[in-house]
């Protein structure tokens, strides 16, 4: 937990077993009880250390703000499952605040939704690693595979970048929907034990984090040729990408951005079968908070912000679905694109 | 969310996006908007969508109960991110309750205490599944290769699982420490890019989750022989956790079952080294809630409960430290260690 002050440098509370190495240099850490067999409730220390702080710097309650929403917890970044932070605990931090101005919610929103180039670099980072995944992505595209061998083959190239240019973690997690099972990508990504065919689009939905920040990215990409069926979705998917992060700068607002792709594939009469979201804020979390880039969202991209673009075409009449989905910075002057590569782009991207 | 009743047949209210086919046969489904553009609010609905069915039936509040624990939220079994649940959605879910009482939580508790044996015959599945991982481990505990290089193998060796023996969905979580990070094996779990060397101990720290039971495991082997000053270590830990496993019976306290192996890490003096409980429940979740197997701990195991049972010793003096994790099912007779195998026990387990 971090405490920032107006006029103090601010102290991160880490657990008593928590690795020190990768904690930013020059931060001041105090430290709390954790897993220790004499503290049955580390989490009433930790609230009373961070109120003997505020105590001795006197700081009264009606000074203090908190992060009241979901985004205040990280995702643990080994991931097998959150640490489970008890129900009260938001009640128990009450406790140093007053009662909670509405606009506090909105300046911690906004420290999410604007990006530093500090922040930019790792998130490109997870891409660059993201990348390494895909690669092993299109290798495994061969008729008789399974999806879960395609999601083992890309999830263990990710995790084996630990070590390599800084990365002191590295995990994907990798859903792969083949031949009819792509038609459902709209809905939900799961991988199954379906066994490549000739033809085949195949949807890859893969999260990356990387050192604590996250890419999200999509791609589909056929096994040989793809069915004349499911060619034209592909295609149809890629050029609705394409046209909403072209559309992509400073001012353009969600809904425009969203009408850029939903109008192209409305264009083509399969409106009914993208039945999602263009796109949502991404960095920090696999889906950080914000607004997302939908119908009927009238807030505007600004410098910093870094958002996913992934209209997606799914039919199952045709046998097949298509997403593409990139991770794009808007600047001063326009966007950049921090996910694609070569590898990238054989592998759906335009 | 699963609502019960006393003398009506349960529902379970699902989004509208979920896959339905692995949900159980004769199980009433109702679903609520998820992802859907036209819904902002997909939670008030299926609160009220809730309250209507219980208005129908003539609940009053005063019946209703709800588990007010975390562990009323399972873990998704995609495992990139927790869906982001607000905030406010246990104040929201109160309105259909009337004042908490403190025995329901006891009640919900005890659900997750003792598993059917359905539930047990999933969480042995999960252990066999967890043992093709362990046979990954072993295989690859070569010089030069490094921990992320182990544990990436080790998750795909579970994930490729899927497909098979009824298995819609299988990932592991993998954390490798090898030789002096091996020592810190008793504060944080995490692998790393070192390169593993001859007489090194490896301790993998392996969570499973197989169609939605989870198995805990840990295991510890060197690389060809281990090194004198670890060797002591690596067969105290698996002493000790024999000799608790041992004591594990219907009726037994968790205080007893944790001294059994604290005492043999105490007889030899190392007692400083042996930090954390030695055990928990386990099948539901990673870590299940319920009462630890751990010093002071008063409460007695009973048949259908399933514990982890997992003593360490962890001596940086030494450069090395080791712990072995099962999972024990509480029996009529005794108990059944669920996580045995011979590719187990060549990995660590006696």
């Amino acid at each position: 937990m971090l405490v920032c002050f107006a006029d103090a440098e601010p102290i991160l509370f880490v657990p008593q077993i928590e690795p020190r190495d990768h904690i930013p240099a020059g931060l001041r850490v105090q430290e709390y009880p954790w897993g220790d067999l004499k503290c049955a409730d580390p989490y009433s220390v930790l609230v009373s250390s961070i109120g003997d702080e505020l105590a001795r710097l006197r700081i009264k309650a009606e000074l203090v703000g908190m992060n009241p929403g979901i985004a205040r917890t990280s995702l643990p970044i080994q991931a097998a499952e959150q640490i489970p932070i008890p129900e009260d605990f938001s009640q128990q931090l009450a406790v140093l605040t007053a009662k909670p101005d509405p606009r506090q919610r909105t300046s911690f929103l906004d420290l999410y939704l604007r990006k530093t180039s500090e922040e930019v670099d790792a998130i490109r980072r997870a891409n660059r690693v993201a990348n390494v995944g895909l690669k092993a992505f299109l290798e495994n595209l061969q008729p008789g595979v399974t999806e879960a061998e395609v999601g083992a083959a890309v999830e263990s190239a990710i995790y084996r970048q630990i070590g390599t240019d800084d990365i002191f973690h590295s995990r994907g997690w990798a859903m792969i929907q083949s031949g009819p099972n792509s038609a459902d990508a709209g809905r939900f990504n799961r991988s199954t034990g379906r066994r490549l065919e000739k033809g085949d689009l195949v949807v890859i939905e893969l999260a990356t984090c990387v050192n604590g920040y996250w890419s999200d990215l999509t791609r589909t990409a056929p096994v040989g040729s793809p069915k004349p069926a499911v060619a034209e979705i592909l295609e149809l998917a890629k050029d609705a990408q394409q046209a909403a992060i072209d559309g992509i700068r400073a001012g353009a607002s969600a809904a425009r951005v969203d009408a850029l792709a939903r109008d192209k594939i409305a264009a083509r009469g399969l409106s009914a079968f993208f039945p999602h979201h263009t796109g949502h804020h991404v960095g920090f979390r696999y889906h950080d908070p914000g607004f997302l880039i939908a119908p009927g969202v009238s807030a505007s991209l600004e410098p910093g912000m870094v958002v996913t673009i992934e209209p997606g075409v799914y039919v199952p009449e045709r046998g097949g679905g298509a997403r593409i989905e990139d991770n794009v910075l808007v600047t001063e002057s326009g966007h950049e694109v921090l996910s694609r590569t070569e590898a990238n782009q054989r592998a759906g991207s335009k």
